[in-house]
């Protein structure tokens, strides 16, 4: 096997781990939670199925690449919860850290372009970017909204706190932000997460 | 909300569904087996980084998207183990009728080109859907010589099997094929499944 195959081929063994990275959203049975592999698939889907809804024209082959390998540094940092301000501090650091290693798994123009997809997709300044950043907000409140808050529940997290995190979303979808905002909203009326 | 994000949203709903359909293949620590989302997510990043190794020139975000949604008609028919026989006689008919429920979920518009994009992917005619199934043969492989055999050995397949059911892969990645086969070979030659 000539060396860049075998880069690749190796490079799709050590992606195998995501599978083993878990989330605070619970699959819609409620049984348990989703790992971010499965994670990373769903939000693929759904920047097929979304792109409409996008703030700007966007390139949704670009936007699902985007999405399949932005949860790749959780392999070595671990999925840091959204809420989790303490985990949030060396968050950066650690991810460009697993990037840097898991990226350069590759031959280097590929590890070079996917590290440049992540970068971007971090940095929120890119239309593509900032519809793919939407859309991996929308499905775990979503998946919240399915389950009941049931995630929300176990964290005490609050309306205010779902509002303020998730605000970027009007910035790549604002149709999607209106619809989430709505709903989360309605869900705090109903008592599934705490108002204020 | 409209009833076109209406049916979107559902959609995205129903198929988290496919998280709780269980492969054959194991996850690389071995200890579960792995859901079909996550398999979709695995080999949709194959096909973004070995298109260089498609047969024909390919649209990769064609691939990708093409991959994404191959086996949600399992959420309905349950994933057929490809060495089983009994299972295949009746599997394009389950399968058919899944993908109109499952597809009919979207605005018109929308599940008539999912829809499309995996009869394609079923007829293995284009050099997309070549390519595409070639990948969705090739992770099983790896995933059976990354954990030494343990899917073949529990099912009893054979060399000469593997080589049959596999073999369509030289048409839409001849590389991928000639490495895939070559690494079968020895692994029969080493015991981890039975020749002939």
């Amino acid at each position: 096997m000539d060396e860049r195959l075998e880069r690749q081929i190796g490079f799709l063994r050590e992606i195998d781990r995501l599978k083993g990275v878990v989330r605070r959203s619970y699959v819609l049975a409620g049984e348990r939670r989703e790992n971010s592999a499965e994670h990373c698939w769903h939000v693929a889907v759904a920047a097929v199925l979304l792109a409409e809804h996008a703030a700007q024209p966007v390139d949704v082959g670009r936007v699902v690449a985007m999405l399949l390998v932005h949860d790749l540094v959780e392999i070595d940092a671990g999925d840091t919860f959204v809420y989790d301000r303490a985990g949030a501090a060396d968050k950066a650091e650690r991810e460009r850290a697993a990037a840097r290693r898991i990226f350069g798994l590759l031959p280097p123009d590929q590890g070079g372009e996917l590290q440049a997809l992540w970068e971007e997709f971090e940095a929120r300044r890119t239309p593509d970017a900032r519809f793919a950043a939407a859309l991996d907000r929308l499905l775990p409140m979503l998946h919240n909204l399915w389950c009941r808050g049931k995630s929300w529940q176990e964290h005490g997290v609050r309306l205010g706190q779902v509002l303020d995190v998730n605000r970027h979303m009007a910035e790549g979808a604002p149709a999607l932000w209106a619809l989430a905002r709505a709903a989360v909203e309605q869900a705090a009326q109903e008592g599934l997460l705490a108002a204020g």
